[in-house]
């Protein structure tokens, strides 16, 4: 077959985990389960493939989406998921009235979009959400600020804030200067504010909107607003003086930053940042963003926030929520730019040689007795020389090794290597687990 | 937009994981990995979509694999993974230099098949592969019966049969009947003997292969012996006695069950069984099929095997290896139907209700320590009448239930309720976590 070789390589914008990146990508996905379950969000999951009409909706903007879409074997026009809100809120219309409500669910799946790759931007990468549907109580707004703090405290990152608005305290605004049909362009205009500034977000905001300046100055001023909760309150209190709904929007912010600080969240990791506005159509109520202090310039990695209707578009029951989304291969890369990142090529802990073929149950025996102590233990597959293969448990960065020939298996006893330090010691059956433990509880950077 | 619902609706063969399907599930493919990773075989992901001629291969028959093959944006011809080995030769090629032998890794990951859907048979399913390539070791090969042992054991699947077989023993009989260049025909006869019968086989191979009917019982003269390991090496020996594949398959089969005895399975658990072929072109050694001793109709629920070579499509360095495959949906449908699943609609252990609304930073605080405990606990989000909000927890089985009032507040204690008994308990702060893991350890069906 050597004489026609296929090239081997992956799709541009796909890419190939190789074990020292999953193996952080799945603890980060495993830290995402435990904090979501902890909060009583259930696991689902929902096909990559969908009908092309569920996932593009009315209206649907295929271009804006980048579809992967084609005819199927059965002349379905079908496509790949392009996020896990569309598909969610199809599932949730199939089987809520099954579930009933509240309704608490996570999804960590990925999604494809034929966007042009570049840096850090591929065309297949994991979501990580989670909603809470069929409530409109605070609560739930405050409990999806709790889960991103304690997720991130729980990935380790310690310094971060979260930046929480809310929807109706800019229409507030806008209801205050008679500018509420206009909400879209000037919404548009203000996203683009930390990307092309003041200046020209009133320009585009006077075209697209046609506010005259004291209009987009007023937006602007809002928006200016940041910082801990109770000083930007203050603030913003005269901007919505005349509107109900800004009181309204202000009142809950009030409680959920109140809350959270109550509970006991720093107030330096829970701003109030009223120039976020996130998502045009989609969302009504508190909106969040997350940003490492360390590099803001990655962008958000936990974004989310209240809508009033997830799934309007398959069912008539209306389903309020709130939720935010995790993103997940973002934050990787994140931890690898913080070096936060191990990049070991294995979880094992310890190797365990081959010095005698004919020994291979023994030292199976071994190695499985090192798992009954949920410590990875891997024999290597050939006796070839020892130094060979403490080679490749250098490589793999494997911390401990054992070794045993006929000496060792003449005594009943085992040699136990650090390959760390070098060091070595001879141990019996009985000593040589706990030791082991010993050896890799004492230092920083076993996972 | 109530005026034009679009239906929401699956495509067929695919199929949405509610909670009470999807926490087993991830509790399966959690003991996969932990298993995989104790025994040090480490993670790797690749894309979802590949290039179609790299999926197909060379002379590949496309309506085999029944591809979902589509042209992309940018005119690529591009398909979904239908299988993990096919994708894990291209990456083989691609980062062994890098990444150097032996590498052991396992891949969980949705594959795509546009069969025709059946009862238990979809059209994206999950598969759990796992593999050493680089090393012609039979210690590989013995580690993958471990492997797929210790991970039933730890499903708690205890009652199952690993059958074993060699390819060259197969061809050692061919060989002694001078019908080795009859193999395919044969093997694919031999293949379905558990659906046809003897009879069908025998005329199927006389047909296909022109033997006659002496050579077709001399083949399945060797397929019909089954059982613990020393009787069928002992019956098989005078079948291959003029073979030298033969033989040495009859060493490396006494090798591997000697040795896995030896470690400590049970001899019920590791059968040779002659007659399983599986792969008619890929497998060149051993062979193995798991069978679920209650549940024989579902079929193997583990199978894998040995290679000379793994991907010689992409690369000329010779790639041999030793893996297995387990069916991780077909072992989830198996645990249903042997009803081993609970069913249960989250993995919260605790539901805090709202009896006052301006308490609920006292509720997430309570909740957030049971956290730390590492027990899941959700408070209830909106301040509703008791009754409802246990109603909730029992729809999805939370066993217990925390309450407190103006009274409880004013005397600093929680009422605890274990919803399966009826009981309640008042109980301070300090008591209150270590009443509720003494409640939860006391039950069997917690997870």
């Amino acid at each position: 077959m050597s004489d026609s070789i296929i090239k081997p390589q992956t799709l541009r914008g796909f890419r190939d985990f190789l074990p020292e990146m999953m193996i952080p990508r799945l603890q980060l996905m495993e830290q995402a389960r435990t904090v979501y379950s902890h909060y009583g969000f259930s696991p689902i999951d929902t096909p990559a493939l969908e009908y092309s009409k569920i996932l593009l909706g009315k209206g649907g903007d295929e271009s804006d989406k980048q579809l992967f879409r084609f005819i199927d074997q059965g002349d379905r026009d079908v496509a790949m998921r392009f996020d896990l809100t569309v598909p969610f809120a199809r599932f949730a219309a199939q089987h809520i009235p099954q579930l009933g409500t509240p309704f608490k669910r996570y999804h960590i799946a990925p999604v494809w979009r034929g966007e042009r790759p570049a840096r850090g931007r591929y065309r297949e990468f994991l979501q990580c959400d989670f909603d809470t549907i069929g409530t409109e109580s605070i609560a739930a707004d405050i409990e999806t600020v709790l889960v991103i703090h304690d997720l991130l405290h729980a990935i380790g990152l310690k310094k971060f804030t979260i930046h929480v608005n809310h929807r109706q305290l800019l229409n507030g605004v806008l209801e205050q200067h008679g500018l509420l049909d206009r909400t879209v362009p000037l919404l548009r205009a203000l996203d683009k504010l930390p990307k092309i500034g003041e200046e020209n977000v009133i320009t585009e905001m006077k075209q697209t909107a046609q506010v005259n300046d004291a209009q987009a100055k007023a937006v602007l001023e809002l928006a200016a607003l940041k910082g801990e909760a109770d000083a930007v309150l203050e603030q913003a209190r005269p901007l919505v003086a005349n509107s109900e709904r800004g009181q309204a929007a202000l009142e809950a912010l009030h409680q959920l930053t109140s809350t959270c600080l109550e509970i006991g969240i720093a107030s330096e990791q829970l701003h109030l940042d009223l120039s976020i506005a996130r998502g045009l159509d989609y969302y009504t109520g508190t909106i969040f963003e997350t940003f490492l202090d360390d590099l803001p310039g990655i962008g958000s990695i936990c974004s989310g926030g209240r809508y009033d209707d997830l799934a309007g578009l398959f069912t008539k029951q209306k389903l309020p929520g709130v939720g935010a989304s995790l993103g997940l291969d973002r934050l990787l890369a994140a931890l690898e730019e913080l070096g936060r990142l191990d990049a070991v090529g294995t979880t094992s802990q310890v190797l365990v040689t081959q010095f005698d073929a004919n020994h291979l149950a023994d030292y199976q025996k071994i190695s499985r007795r090192i798992h009954q102590a949920d410590i990875a233990s891997e024999v290597y597959p050939e006796a070839k020389a020892i130094g060979k293969q403490l080679k490749y448990a250098n490589k793999k960065k494997i911390p401990l090794a054992i070794i045993a020939g006929t000496q060792e298996f003449n005594d009943q006893n085992w040699q136990l290597k650090d390959l760390r330090k070098g060091t070595q010691t001879t141990l019996n059956d009985t000593d040589l687990i706990e030791k082991i433990k010993q050896l890799l509880s004492s230092s920083d950077n076993i996972q």
